[in-house]
């Protein structure tokens, strides 16, 4: 791992909008760490091996901040339905599957490899409420080398018949969760309660004060559908809004995230931007499930933290090129809501929410910036075909738009080649 | 081409909203034409050699009633633009490089071999106005196996300096393309108008005209984007709407489709309905260049025909399965716009629009009805995890979300196999 020199079109994301553009430059990392992105090699490496990808592009590996991995057998199912039948209907009896390890392993095996070869090095991911099947799940994305958080969610109420703990099981399982996993070097646990209507207050209490305790980051749903947000309100009627029956046991803070996030107003956002929680813009899971169009470019302006997620099954994709041509095109169709007044997002701020937005929740720098651990890929799109000489930033905005299977030809994730396209 | 037996799961759109699902049954053709889906092999037909497909499910091959040939090479670029400027910018430029006939080979022989991977065999297709491309275009559609119709475009004003004729010569050389193009036997010529502002009062007499001698189809755009709307009510201030533009001139009929229809309001859907005009659903294209999200239940529920259609290169993807899970999403988008008061569509009316719809265009009746030409694919879902052993139903559902590379196994179009994975 000790140097890593890789040549090619090298594009990041800096900052919100602007794309930094090295044409057959190299990124460099020792030791893991990027070293920075130059136009010829320094003299300190001459004579080191590089890897040459010719024109290929080279370009930050995206975080997707939130999936459901026991999902991921039903992508593309049931999406005539509302959020809480297809709850109840699909999504529910898939997740029960899970205490089955066996099963558990076959899928997330899957999971695993699928993430990657699409690019996808970190992620925050909600597993179910097994324990086994959670450690399976963290197994799984160690060795393929997915990076992150996992969470054993949390539900003691609202579930199935096979898919709710007591409040006494969730409670002992998380802990024992908690201890069996401390050896995992780069998938970290997540407190994990499913989303208010599955966690009763004391449940909701305890994992709070855990977050607390153990300096553990949070992940849960906040607004994502109007049925759900009048269930909220009528299950904690002393709470004016969603985000306060988070805020109110512990659960609210700067290692907080909450997906969707589409019906938020304006003093919710406020709560957000205050704590330092971060929205995870899920753009395909919201249509899909009839959710709503989140408002990203008021949430964006307003100061609040904004990531993408693919939130399969809810979204039908796990590939975060995909999550960021849909948050583009959701912010189009928002605009058209909002009478023209709202920006759409340019193809580099997407590319930005999906690469460095997500990566800064693991504490990293925007773009290739020194210091930051090696998360890249590498994308050859020299099979499209070019109405003219292309620039790098027109080459970036058709990756995210055009489906090419099999583009992505390798992939470092915590400073290591985790996938080549050769393997 | 005799006799055709396939076997597999055959599923059909006989009408909007309906599936019918034959498992492991026979899909029947006879010199070409359908003779019926059988679930199991009628004893007049024993002993024929079948092509048994497994459990794969077979499908009519579907229809993209809008794209535009030449923008196929900048599928994915310029998204960030309005339609306008993205026409100028983008649009023009790639589309003149088709005075190159080496160039237009290329470019098409890739595009008719695309189509038919994705399983597309019949179109309404735009040409540039260049007419020997236009002939390269149909004659490498026809070897391809893509049928359907395809214009050379016309346009005599508001064009690019290197992507405009004068009236004579877009007289002169659609009435020369026209002859040169009568020994196509699948693709077959459709009057052009690129819209509106393309094209001086004159050139549209004389195209109104000659659709009417020569009982030939009309393509164009209508009500796409609002400031294209502003601009045709200034060019045309005899008209009150889009619509009367085409009717004044005779381009108005049974015969005729029209692309968008984001804007229509309800009199010109009621002109629509009258007049038998097909209205071409874009949703991918409509998203991606900001133009809004069209009405299409309230068009339905007119009883307005709507078909569905790529736009390549509005849209970013050629496959109709794509355009169905789009056209969902943008139903989805819609029913929040309208306050929750229209339904979106489901997965069946999906694949009716996609598949049903666009063959009624060509004469056809729903689904696999007897006397149908046979348009057909295989799709092998097998490499999906499936959570839950899944009905054809939610089967089609899936293969509509979720891209699954190299999955459309063969197709078959006008009754002939014009597609199959192992060549």
């Amino acid at each position: 791992m000790a140097l890593t020199i890789l040549k090619g079109t090298v594009i990041s994301a800096p900052a919100l909008g602007k794309l930094d553009v090295t044409e057959r430059g190299y990124l460099i990392a020792e030791e893991g760490k990027v070293t920075g992105v130059f136009p010829v090699l320094p003299k300190r490496y001459a004579g080191a091996a590089a890897e040459d990808f010719g024109d290929a592009l080279i370009l930050q590996a995206p975080a997707d901040l939130h999936l459901h991995a026991p999902q991921y057998p039903m992508m593309g199912m049931g999406m005539d339905l509302p959020l809480l039948d297809w709850l109840n209907t699909y999504a529910f009896p898939t997740e029960a599957r899970f205490a089955d390890p066996d099963y558990a392993r076959e899928v997330y095996r899957r999971l695993a490899q699928d993430l990657i070869a699409n690019g996808t090095t970190r992620v925050c991911m909600f597993s179910s409420l097994h324990r086994r099947a959670t450690l399976i799940l963290m197994e799984e994305l160690e060795k393929a080398g997915v990076t992150g958080y996992v969470g054993k969610v949390n539900m003691d109420r609202n579930g199935a018949p096979n898919l709710q703990e007591t409040t006494e099981e969730s409670v002992a399982e998380t802990l024992r969760w908690l201890e069996e996993c401390s050896d995992f070097r780069y998938v970290r646990p997540m407190v994990t309660p499913r989303f208010t209507p599955s966690c009763t207050n004391e449940l909701m209490a305890f994992l709070g004060r855990l977050a607390a305790e153990r300096n553990l980051p949070v992940q849960s749903h906040l607004s994502e559908n109007t049925a759900e947000g009048a269930w909220v309100r009528e299950l904690h009627p002393d709470c004016t809004q969603y985000w306060e029956t988070y805020a109110k046991y512990g659960l609210w803070n700067g290692r907080t995230v909450m997906a969707h996030c589409v019906w938020c107003d304006e003093r919710e956002r406020r709560a957000m931007k205050d704590a330092g929680v971060t929205a995870v813009h899920c753009p395909d899971s919201n249509q899909n499930i009839c959710s709503g169009v989140a408002p990203v470019r008021v949430l964006l302006r307003e100061g609040v933290k904004v990531v993408l997620g693919t939130d399969v099954a809810g979204g039908d994709t796990l590939s975060m090129l995909d999550a960021a041509s849909s948050a583009i095109r959701a912010s189009k169709a928002r605009r058209v809501m909002d009478n023209w007044g709202t920006d759409f997002l340019s193809a580099a701020e997407a590319w930005y929410l999906a690469a460095s937005a997500g990566a800064a929740f693991f504490g990293q720098q925007p773009g290739f910036a020194p210091g930051n651990s090696l998360h890249a890929l590498v994308l050859d799109d020299s099979r499209l075909l070019q109405p003219h000489p292309l620039t790098p930033e027109e080459r970036l905005e058709r990756c995210l738009y055009v489906r090419q299977p099999g583009a992505i030809r390798a992939v470092w994730s915590a400073g290591r080649k985790v996938f080549s396209a050769e393997d």
